[in-house]
């Protein structure tokens, strides 16, 4: 960036923006100092310019219409924060970058869905879009595998990705209390929308996440293929107790990696023994291993979401831009970036926990192992517990590892079979 | 950098040296995908042009005088690779700059003794000086700070910084060998310097580390205070044995903190309770906590040492430099780098390890817990193992919180006294 005065405009004034807002006034002087650069807020744009707010402004940077600030001459830099898949979010990032203005956004859906698109038009436009804030909140993970891990060959990445979920698996364990009301609590403060948190809970943000890092990690095309994605609505308290009994935790992993040249993600939550790395990320902590030649194993974890740390990722981004640290927004130019075929997930092996309520009655065990013996799965732990009242049964089988396909097919007997009251849980365990 | 062929010189050909020549061949391609540049390595410069090496090498690009390579004009990029703290390794860097070179080098000694100096040369020449590799190895920490972490306010820098150590340490813990056993098979298996490996073991290595960091972190200049570094060479298994009794491992960490908006770094090895992430770092790993604001906190953790990680470090910064990003070494102007008041280390006050060697004789309890009386430090928990056979016993107490100063007193007092055989040993116990 050639000038010396740089203008800002911030789209959507919410936790995050808000925080931004201040975060650039404070830091002002640093910014200078940093970068040679004096920057200055001169648009805004929020539903209602009247909301309550921590902090005041001008009236006259406020703008009712966001596009307003996409085609405004004067604007150098946007950041977008209003924060949907496509729609007004799309059309700001799309018009700012034709208009060669420099995105910055934290907005993880829209660069899933959109990012290669949307990368294309800022390298024709010789423009940043910058997107740190996307994934792992405070964490600069999109910049170590553009920057500090730039050379390696990344096979693997392995991240906790989402507060909200991590918060209430490890609540639900220490507090032992049930999914509904950890997330209730969650809601109260902040750790969970209060209106709409399917996306946290059914995987689809860990996913997104997953996707941007694919992308970054194997210089590859975003993928759209359709992956192996389950949340953690249907975990009980029950299943976290008994994991703990069987040394293990429950999370919810984030999981890409190359198999022969192939690409394999997925969002499920597993087992992790007790005494893994991964398996002590507690509350709202983010983690990322990455796994990479010749550096070997790399590990970067930190609060994954909140207005402080997306606000220290998206100033990182403001400096990065205001430095001239001109880049490809996925590291390399979007033409050498190619699609990857998807790897079978049928093929995938592993071990699962299983629990199925049952009817107490004779023959139950005898009838259930047999649905195992007849899709070749072998059981390695089998625990029963009895609940005399109602001559029910709780019945948790570890197996041994098979293939998803197969799994599939117990499933279907298992659901099938007399004694099992209600669909099975099961969970994956996770030798990482 | 404008120009679209880059031509580098290497100077050293050790292991990391070795690594890097193969590591940029291999990347050429990858390289020019990623930056638009075509690389040459052009000169290499070793001890020995003889010497038996893992890859071959036109022998006309060999320098025997490396100082011909600072002064080639057709070099634009120059790997110090020797590692002096000044001598050759500074002559090399400086030549360099002032001949408007770019710098890599993995150099800890030569940054934390000349960085200011060499930083501002860089600056007046407009060329870069990285480092990357200086500090954890493959761990992009030094980045993380500049870039990823910028606009943070950080005050607190805790790390696992020396794979050496910790490989040693928990080595013992893990084979209950001596010290000195554990040092011979670090050094077969290359974890610790063949000939010398003092300056890993008394703590140097990591104050180098701790220096640089606290420089980048706190955007100061480089310190020379005096400041608190002890090794590990006096810690006996016993030791480690009474740690995991007592449910803390030892560790030796660097630490540089503001307290008071002074300077507060030291080396020394520290007891940590097992619970606590830092006290999990196992061999030869290295581990970073950053505290910062907004961000919260901050963990990295990788491969410490070693050609993988180092290069993957050295071909971070050649990227960087390739695609014209980050001018200031330590992320500002060298003029805005201010030095900084070093904190009265007398005022510290935290809890101790002891362990001493007495004569068993009666009273011998009495005329020790008496000195501590008389210093003023109260004790948590005094263990004594008896040794029938010879009449002698060990003592471990672990101490309530006191001042640096009172401690110093104790220790005079317990040389002193006629029942201790040895020095006492202690280790500072971290709450962190």
């Amino acid at each position: 960036m050639n000038k010396k005065n740089v203008n800002l405009g911030i789209i959507g004034l919410g936790q995050i923006g808000s925080r931004l807002y201040k975060e650039v006034i404070l830091k002002r002087k640093d910014i200078e100092v940093k970068t040679g650069k004096k920057i200055n807020i001169i648009a805004i744009s929020a539903k209602s310019i009247k909301k309550k707010r921590n902090f005041s402004f001008n009236r006259k940077i406020f703008f009712k219409n966001p596009l307003n600030i996409s085609n405004n001459p004067k604007v150098d830099i946007i950041f977008e924060l209003i924060g949907l898949p496509g729609g007004i979010s799309k059309k700001i990032v799309e018009t700012a970058l034709k208009n060669k203005k420099h995105v910055i956004t934290a907005n993880k859906a829209l660069i899933a869905k959109n990012g290669d698109y949307l990368s294309k038009l800022a390298e024709a436009n010789k423009v940043n879009l910058e997107f740190e804030a996307a994934v792992g909140g405070g964490i600069p993970v999109l910049r170590t595998i553009k920057d500090g891990l730039i050379t390696n060959k990344i096979n693997k990445v392995v991240g906790i990705l989402n507060g909200t979920c991590n918060y209430i698996l490890t609540k639900m364990g220490s507090s032992k209390e049930s999914f509904s009301n950890v997330l209730k609590k969650a809601q109260l403060l902040g750790y969970a929308e209060p209106r709409n948190p399917k996306f946290d809970l059914n995987g689809a943000d860990t996913l997104a996440k997953v996707r941007i890092l694919s992308a970054l990690a194997f210089n590859k095309k975003i993928s759209s293929n359709q992956c192996l994605m389950d949340g953690i609505e249907n975990i009980e308290l029950k299943d976290i107790e008994m994991a703990d009994r069987l040394n293990f935790r429950i999370k919810l992993l984030g999981i890409t990696e190359l198999i022969n040249n192939k690409l394999f993600e997925r969002v499920h939550p597993c087992l992790i023994r007790k005494d893994k790395y991964i398996a002590n990320i507690n509350g709202a902590m983010n983690a990322v291993i990455l796994n990479g030649k010749p550096v070997g194993q790399s590990v970067l974890q930190g609060e994954g979401a909140g207005p402080g740390p997306t606000s220290s990722a998206l100033m990182s981004d403001l400096l990065s831009v205001l430095r001239g640290n001109i880049k490809y927004p996925f590291g390399l130019p979007h033409i050498k970036r190619k699609s990857i075929r998807n790897y079978d997930i049928n093929l995938y092996s592993n071990s699962l926990y299983l629990r199925f309520e049952v009817n107490d009655r004779p023959g139950v065990l005898s009838s259930i192992t047999k649905i195992f013996t007849k899709n070749k799965i072998s059981i390695k732990n089998l625990i029963q517990n009895p609940n005399k009242l109602n001559n029910k049964a709780s019945i948790v089988i570890i197996t041994h590892a098979n293939s998803e396909k197969n799994f599939k097919k117990l499933f279907v007997g298992l659901s099938k079979n007399k004694y099992v009251i209600k669909k099975p849980i099961f969970i994956r365990i996770e030798k990482n």
